[in-house]
């Protein structure tokens, strides 16, 4: 089948959802692949690249594709390019996306979302939340580096010790466990929250300190943390509040999908923070885990510098697209049948990350959403 | 004695000769602390946490010292300020302040330059110059690891394996161990050269890949490199040129003490490196070891992205004070007795440290630069 690569149009987007190095696996599996001119560029990945791969370099991809692979779902103009029965495969944020969506289920279009693929270990490879907050997590650790203006490490030198930086990190998912991986590689003290019970182990696994402040925990589906009600998080922002003090960098990474991120950290906490200290909060974008928090801006609360996240993984292109190609393409192989893409909707993997097919929209909420109980 | 600290006026420096943590110790010897307002700000220590410490704020600090502490040498305004027989004690580039050491000399003054004091076991606590190369070494790696727009260390994960980094840096003394250390923490593959002999096992013990250029190696005096003939750095440009071209980050550290950096990578070796790749040049300062490279920019030579150090000290001012002032405390311990500070012109610390004393310059080379042979 033709498998169309969009330039991306976001702003700020700088990945592209396919790579040049896994051309060649599409079009083992019978596929053409034609690039849209400059798709790759933001990401490091030259035209030549994928000519040399055996992809076509085609300008206008849309109107003769039967599957279009992005990263951001294709805006509304470029939608309309699409022929009834084309398959999509991107990011589809469903909740904050009720037109689109009504949109592809008009056009008859089978809309993937990659966010959706179920948390099971058949599809840990196509788990692009997962490969894109891994990204996210290692970048969160290296930003806080960067800004702190100290040591991470102990040093003992001749003159004397330089102590080491005091790391407090919330939210131990795939993004948080990166960076407190990382922090704990460039040789920080690291201590670690997470509403989840499991998290404790996993948070010891990669060296840090389980932060136990005695409340309830908290999980959700599919390994994710559920929201906490108000009393809940005024006690935890209480138990909190002398771990935030003490930190020399505070990294927060909590998510709950398709949610406001909860907020964790008030400006407050934040001004009881040391001359010096810094705060990178990935969860700025969907918004905030800290107060006051802005995305793409270091902001100065009380003595803090405060650095919020914005499309995090956009900010180191080469691995963020080469992780979640190979997230798209182990989807596409899944659904790959002699030089076909045949999506089969008796496997749990396909029906869960289906949005829209055949004029309907399967994913259950989103429909309620759109179309009323 | 009346040990005066001052607030430095070179622009961009955010260091302070002595931090509050340490007064103590020069009381205890007998002294009295007195520091101008405002001389922690920029390092984050307040002034009343020296007065906690025991010291005392005055606002006019120099007409009534004896000793004199600073980074960098006092200018020549506040210079006019000391009594003859004051001593200053600071950084003092001999060969490029040739003025200042005439009025130094003139005014009677005991001048001492840290980065003279000589490189002996017995002084290695005095040794500012390794003291601060280890907070530039450490921040250079830092500085890569932000610039770069990819992972330092080796993913494996459920969609494929990310690759690690490679990281070459060309200068092995303390910055150059330090940034070698900091790159292997962060999982990166370090390949290090430097000219002299001493210095691949000291690259191995780091952890990072000796880099063997089949030259004649260059040892100077107190463990520094020495100049090398124009021939021989062509043959070493040559030889580096390979390793440059595959490098995803290039760090450079190496300097000859007093002298301009020299020249390692050219223009066209920059070139050569790859789209995405990026270059930090800790030498940039005093001529830069990278061609092209700009003291306190980010410019773009080629695919890369050159960083150019400018008082990279001053980027983490907490740590590389507190290193700074336990040299200088250590230096001035060496010289107290009974309450007074007495240099021991017996003591080859003091003897080599020394630059003017009782109207004569004690520095030889500096002497003839100065009154000729």
């Amino acid at each position: 089948m033709r498998i169309a690569v969009v330039r991306e149009t976001r702003p700020g987007e700088t990945r592209v959802a396919l790579v040049p190095d896994l051309v060649p696996k599409l079009t083992a599996l019978g596929h053409e692949v034609g690039v849209e001119p400059g798709a790759g560029e933001a990401a490091g990945f030259a035209d030549e690249l994928y000519a040399e791969a055996g992809a076509g370099l085609v300008d206008q991809p849309l109107p003769g594709a039967e599957v279009v692979v992005s990263v951001n779902p294709l805006d509304r103009d470029r939608l309309h390019q699409l022929r009834e029965g084309t398959i999509t495969v991107s990011f589809l944020p469903v909740s904050t996306s009720l037109d689109l969506v009504a949109d592809l289920r008009d056009l008859r279009v089978t809309a993937l979302a990659m966010e959706l693929v179920p948390r099971i270990s058949r599809a840990q490879s196509m788990d692009a939340l997962s490969s894109q907050a891994l990204v996210s997590g290692y970048r969160c650790a290296i930003v806080a580096a960067g800004l702190l203006r100290r040591f991470f490490p102990l040093n003992m030198t001749a003159a004397g010790t330089v102590q080491p930086a005091q790391v407090v990190v919330l939210g131990a998912g795939v993004a948080g466990l990166q960076a407190i991986a990382t922090s704990k590689r460039l040789g920080a003290v690291v201590q670690a929250y997470d509403v989840r019970a499991a998290a404790a182990e996993e948070i010891r696994s990669v060296g840090a300190k389980a932060i136990d402040l005695q409340l309830e925990t908290l999980e959700g589906t599919g390994g994710y943390a559920r929201e906490m009600d108000e009393d809940r998080a005024a006690r935890q922002k209480d138990a909190l509040a002398p771990y935030i003090a003490g930190a020399d960098a505070l990294i927060t990474t909590a998510a709950v999908p398709g949610r406001r991120a909860p907020l964790l950290v008030t400006a407050a906490m934040v001004e009881a923070m040391k001359p010096g200290s810094v705060v990178v909060d990935l969860a700025s974008e969907s918004g905030g885990n800290v107060e006051g928090s802005v995305p793409g801006k270091v902001l100065r609360i009380g003595h803090a510098q405060v650095w919020g996240g914005d499309n995090v993984p956009s900010q180191m292109p080469g691995p963020a697209s080469s992780l979640y190609a190979q997230n798209v393409v182990n989807l596409l192989a899944l659904m790959s049948h002699e030089g076909d893409v045949v999506p089969d909707f008796d496997d749990e993997v396909v029906v869960g990350a289906c949005v829209t097919h055949a004029g309907e929209v399967r994913h259950a909420p989103t429909r309620e959403a759109i179309e009323g109980p």
